[in-house]
């Protein structure tokens, strides 16, 4: 067997979000990605070559289609630029709202985060960190987007990501701390960090949006060194997240 | 005047490492960022739309060449998916490797980092908090890739990036605590942390090398959350960076 133009083709198709979830899939592609989404998610399709395949005989259990391939025929069907020797098509989990997760756990809410390499750095920085689910806004960039699913490092498979009204969600969060970061919040070390509830991230360049703001009652911010440094104006929306949550989980270990 | 073919073709060349080291120069593109950058470094060309420039008659002196260009002509020098109202082309300055910088305050240095959004991330939160050099490994990606200063977000002027052989730097700060995180290494939030000094952050796929690894003599490790958690392999190189140089600056400022 060998990889048809049609299946190379449609491999690429999906990169666009339409196809995606027309067809309900995502890619993934590299030896350590596959193998730890294999399992995790339903795989539709596995294109390897024989040396990858040869190692694996349990693994590919239950595999819709594997196709083996040639080094060159993967390079053609692959979005990368530099091509694996395997890719795999996995089957989008259908995940309902937990709204309760932020009861009993410290979660993260994204209000229009647009880098899918921010997403899926933000995806595995919570797979770090314990973070077990990330609610996105709707305009939020798609999670199965392949730059993201890479980016991930495999944190999809723990991480669960779903898509909701942020404003509708934080409304039914009655008692709940909702934090979020602002130039005006107070400063982060000085506040003592619940270990359940949300932590808002919001757009690169827009930060978190008025209807979402409006429903945070914790506002805080990440120091700059020294406090009164004014030349530098923002963190990278991941590196930020990755700051927030790394001080909540070092004061509930304190604590 | 307008935008020459010529000038289009020069401009976008510079995507290349060797067409900018040949010329001295480096692409950075939007109002924000050019706003930033002059005033910061001598400026060879800049390309702008009227609407940009007519505001803007003090911040232009100086520059060698201004080029008013439409919409159009801009979107076809431009290396970004979303052209902006003005690109520049900058001198990168020759800046000496300041040998003692880690002996009197905390530095970074980057021991093969490959990507040039990382890389760009990383000078942003550098100077962020308060890091004013870092050292490259000469192995490590150029910091005048056009996508690393973009991600900088203007925080090229502000923190001096150079290049140098890290062992034979290393080997010159006897008495310096050098950190690195290793999977291996202790909590850093058990750890005092010197406020002064360097942190070697290593490779995205491989860490830090075996010739820079045994110049370290503080092993760290930011931890996962629970402590025991094993499933998350990894934090990207920035995310860690930023981690790692939140907890310095959080113990120097309590102390």
């Amino acid at each position: 067997m060998s990889l048809s133009k049609n299946k190379i083709r449609y491999i690429r198709s999906l990169e666009a979000k339409k196809h995606r979830k027309e067809e309900g899939v995502f890619l993934a592609e590299g030896p350590k990605l596959v193998g730890e989404l294999l399992g995790h998610f339903p795989c539709r399709l596995l294109v390897a070559t024989s040396e990858w395949l040869k190692d694996r005989p349990v693994l590919t259990d239950g595999i819709q289609e594997i196709i083996v391939a040639s080094h060159e025929e993967l390079s053609r069907a692959s979005l990368l630029k530099t091509p694996q020797s395997v890719l795999a098509l996995f089957e989008q989990p259908f995940l309902e709202v937990d709204t309760e997760a932020a009861r009993r756990s410290l979660c993260l809410a994204l209000d229009g985060v647009q880098d899918p390499g921010n997403l899926g750095t933000i995806v595995r920085l919570a797979d770090w960190f314990g973070i077990e689910h990330i609610f996105c806004s709707l305009n939020t960039v798609d999670v199965y987007s392949p730059k993201t699913v890479q980016a991930t490092m495999g944190g999809l498979a723990r991480v669960k990501v779903c898509y909701t009204d942020l404003p509708t969600l934080l409304d039914s969060l009655e008692g709940v701390p909702v934090y979020g970061t602002f130039l005006d919040g107070g400063n982060m070390y000085n506040e003592v960090l619940s270990e359940t509830g949300l932590i808002v991230m919001g757009n690169e360049g827009n930060g978190i949006s008025a209807e979402v703001a409006s429903r945070i009652n914790r506002r805080i911010y990440v120091p700059t060194f020294p406090a009164d440094r004014l030349a530098a104006e923002s963190l990278n929306v991941a590196v930020a997240t990755a700051v927030v949550c790394a001080e909540f989980r070092r004061q509930a270990v304190g604590r």
